[in-house]
């Protein structure tokens, strides 16, 4: 932390603001220029806020220096961290695919589903069994019989499974049959589940908060990272909410080359919600492959006019495994493969 | 929720949007003009959405018509709900203030804060015990502990509590200490911690999303009023994130008048958060009366550049005395006392 | 502008910052700490952009201390700009109210607002002859005739007149009718306008740019001021686009505050485009007040219903002078009159 | 335009609506259900507002049908606009470069730059002369000189130039110099300067407000168009105005495709003003060609620590060489060539 005297500041009111950075536990550092006094801290400064400074008299202004976040830092860990799914590697040369429906309605709406992304290549099924909606009237999801469903076509097909998990006392029920967790936009910031999350042991998908910066969304993963100190976290952007209306949210393309620079997690993009119709999900699932993203998760249903959630951006199987072919060449043009 | 059939739509397309309709268990009324079809779906629309039909083929675009809450609409309930609470009535003729600090820090500092309020005229004390934090690095709050602090204050001050919750399973301990349960910013949309409170009987206070709607808003009110219809939930106005820096969050004014117009439920504003410096505080509560809010939550805190929270944000006791005296002109100017 | 070097800056680094600030003919002043050197740059900064610096090797943060705008400062003219206008003063104890139809429509309409607002206290009428229109589809107002309209009725009912002006060729036709000319919303920033009002000598009223920071709307005063240092700026909230979609913009009501703090030019609120219906308008004026605005602008059109332009947020002549009531008792509460 | 009455409006409320609908030179087509009444409008509802019926008593909404934009719409023209300049074709199958520095600075530097971009395979050149500059104590561009400096380099490398108009007066003068005009982002709505340019008869490229949805750049477009109707207009992504604050803008890149939909117009991106950090502009070019835009606009300069603007975002010579290799391979990718 820096904090910069107003010009004119007394000496007694410098003296002040190093009585309350001692009375912290921290060591000041005094700099005394002929116009301005700066006063550094010297220590870890992440449990302190500018605010501490801000109120003191004599103080133009406290700013931080350091991210507020460690554990997920590139500073902490230089080499990108791979997690290995079902001979998948999320973080590594490939660019992985995840895919599936928005929301687990039936055994052969799953069962349909997984034979088509798994012959288009995908190695992953997404699948909601427990969905946060928006208003108490839609579709809640199938539960705990969703996950069997998940369990059965996991069994038979042979795919890895990522299903949402929406409370703390959920995650040992979802972790006895996923083998990602994920955590959605509306609970990016709830820290119980975060911690709960962690404890598991499971990699997990953390979704930007349709509303969080990118760093917040890492403060959320270091309350993860501190649980285990290498816990699998897989960072998603999924499209922020602005002002513009002619699309479901407006997927923040930059943040895949902004995370790449601060993070060692792997990250991923959800073109689906991003865009939020199905017409557009092609391009920016291309997009995100060009930008450097590690992968992709996309919403496919056989049959989107009759879906329970979400059926505006949901793929077909066919329109998913031409875009699969797509996104391969792109993925080359960049030097990573699909 | 209405169907606006394209131009030139096929006698087939708009049989199939019928057959679709009644497949849901709906009845469909048809209007055929000489450019257009439109077709109208009688019953209750809130499981549907636009989605489900705008996939059809000829399809042009599907409207909603009513809101998509239900119980927390004034359309369902025309009168005010009136919450008693400690000699206080939210949603009456009165407005009803709650100050206190952001978060319980120490019993002297409590005990501080509560004479000072109460002297003032404020009978309902704020302070957290379990605090959400951006930063895992930041003060997390001193949890039962703090509770503790907020019981003997209670018992010695005389004033009501309310502090909030973050998870489901924290919902019976919270609710042995205190009269109100608050919903965080962060939580509005954790449907398993709306859950738990909604059953817990409490009088809960909802605060907005940072970057929530007034129908989500609403929406995440209805579920609350769905565990119990008669449910006291008092919807709390907290500022959004904007694009503009020169403030923490934007203060939504119009919330109140909005928020007036759909529903019966109460509204309280925090100009704490919504304005993010305590210079900025009393203008932004002074409006808030004057727009037609039913109480405020103000941040009040003895020492604010030792405060462990949103320290920038807290008045002192003796500014906040002064401001409680404006209030009260501002509340009989609009015909409230306070 | 102070200079964060790195931890572990070279003194070559550190000297190459120090002459690239020589070379912009400023003096840097260096403060050597044991982890960390800081420079400062002495003289005035405004025309050096953080970028300047950042992009140096060896600078880890470049970071402005003073506001960018300086005659539109508190700190350069700490007194209150009063502007006075046909019997009122802007800025000073009085609130004062401005009203009007958006656009000019015909002589019946503004001789009908004229002589209802002038009733209800109103000195100044508002009505535009030159309209911006997202749509060039839509009414774009009746232009010079408009203006015609105006003069005739500021000759027969007395009172002082604000109208839009659109290019800086507009400037002389337009300050030949009007006693103040508004820049709006769009054209905050378009730079050859504001030179041409500045250099016209009328009052301009500046409106926030609805996408625009309270910095940028100060910076562009800053392009008025500079013209001619003592113009007569009137600054006007009204309203910002954000998520919200319940009102057409989300009035700012912290700006308010913000701007009394940061500036010594008068402050209006529009509070008619700032929640874009007219069931609305009341509470956000009575917050305006309330929060410490020197004015209000507030559409008035005779009948709505059949507006040419803004009809939804137009209060009828009987509404309004209901209006004005109780604004009266607001500012009184607040210690002003109106 | 369709307006849904109330359920239970009377059989007066619906005449009246019919009255008005009349009166206003449009034919009503009624739709009367066993619930509701349902009246369409017949003709071009273009000129009409929602409000002007949402105010009628016994109305419950009115919504539009059409785009409220004509010219610039895929249905109007559904094949390409492709504009022809210096041997490129913008909108056709290859995708197109512009690049250069933001402003126009001295002889050596546009020389350096056009010679470096020109190798790299650029045939069109950027560069500013007359800046919109946020603060008025910023470089505001050289004026005329910098033109005569464009004209210079333009004759001795042999590129077309790109530069920035501000104000109508400066059409003719800009339009001796240029081959393309641009309108930029604060001038989107500045509708004297969008009839100025249109009229020129020169292309344009059209920058999108930061805080314009994309149905205003349309509408803005419209506004050139219809001064003459095959007025060649290049619209352009160049990041719009969200709360993150790690990047300069938030380049929406759903823009591509949507604006592909909706327009027969050329779409380019500006990954340098869309991201604001040059570390991040390959990235965001990347995804934009992938997206599928038709050409990009790059600033490019010699020696960005001393750019007078927007050095922080702008390539070196050499970083903008390899870039330009690797966009080509995503252009390959995605059917393209460049």
């Amino acid at each position: 932390m820096i904090i910069v005297m107003k010009m004119g500041a007394t000496q007694e009111e410098i003296e002040s603001v190093i009585t309350s950075i001692e009375a912290m536990g921290f060591a000041a550092h005094v700099s005394s220029g002929k116009e301005r006094t700066i006063i550094g801290i010297i220590g870890n400064e992440r449990p302190l806020t500018p605010d501490n400074f801000e109120l003191l008299p004599g103080v133009e202004r406290a700013m931080r220096v350091l991210h507020p976040f460690r554990l997920a830092s590139r500073d902490f860990k230089p080499e990108n961290t791979v997690i290995p799914l079902n001979g998948e590697k999320i973080g590594g040369h490939k660019v992985v695919l995840m895919a599936g429906p928005c929301a687990v309605e039936s055994r052969e709406q799953m069962r349909e589903v997984a034979y088509a992304v798994k012959e288009a290549g995908v190695k992953i099924l997404r699948g909601g069994a427990f969905k946060p909606r928006t208003s108490p009237y839609s579709f809640q999801g199938l539960g705990e019989k969703g996950l069997e469903i998940l369990a059965e076509i996991k069994q038979e097909v042979g795919l890895a499974i990522v299903t949402e998990v929406m409370a703390p006392e959920q995650v040992p029920l979802v972790s006895r049959y996923a083998d990602v967790l994920q955590i959605g936009t509306r609970n990016m910031q709830n820290y119980a589940l975060l911690h709960a999350v962690g404890a598991s042991g499971k990699p997990v998908i953390l979704k930007r908060g349709m509303m969080a910066t990118l760093e917040e969304l890492l403060l959320s993963a270091e309350y993860i990272l501190l649980t285990q100190s290498n816990a699998p976290v897989i960072l998603c952007e999924r499209g922020i909410r602005t002002y513009e209306d002619s699309t479901r949210y407006t997927l923040d393309i930059n943040a895949v080359p902004v995370l790449k620079e601060l993070t060692h997690l792997p990250i991923v993009v959800d073109p689906s919600h991003g865009t939020g119709r199905w017409q557009l999900v092609g391009a920016a699932a291309r997009a995100a492959v060009a930008a450097g993203a590690d992968g992709l998760l996309i919403e496919v249903h056989p049959w989107p006019e009759r879906a329970l959630s979400d059926g505006a951006q949901s793929l077909k199987p066919d329109k998913f495994a031409r875009l699969v072919v797509e996104l391969r060449r792109v993925a080359e043009a960049v030097d990573r493969s699909l």
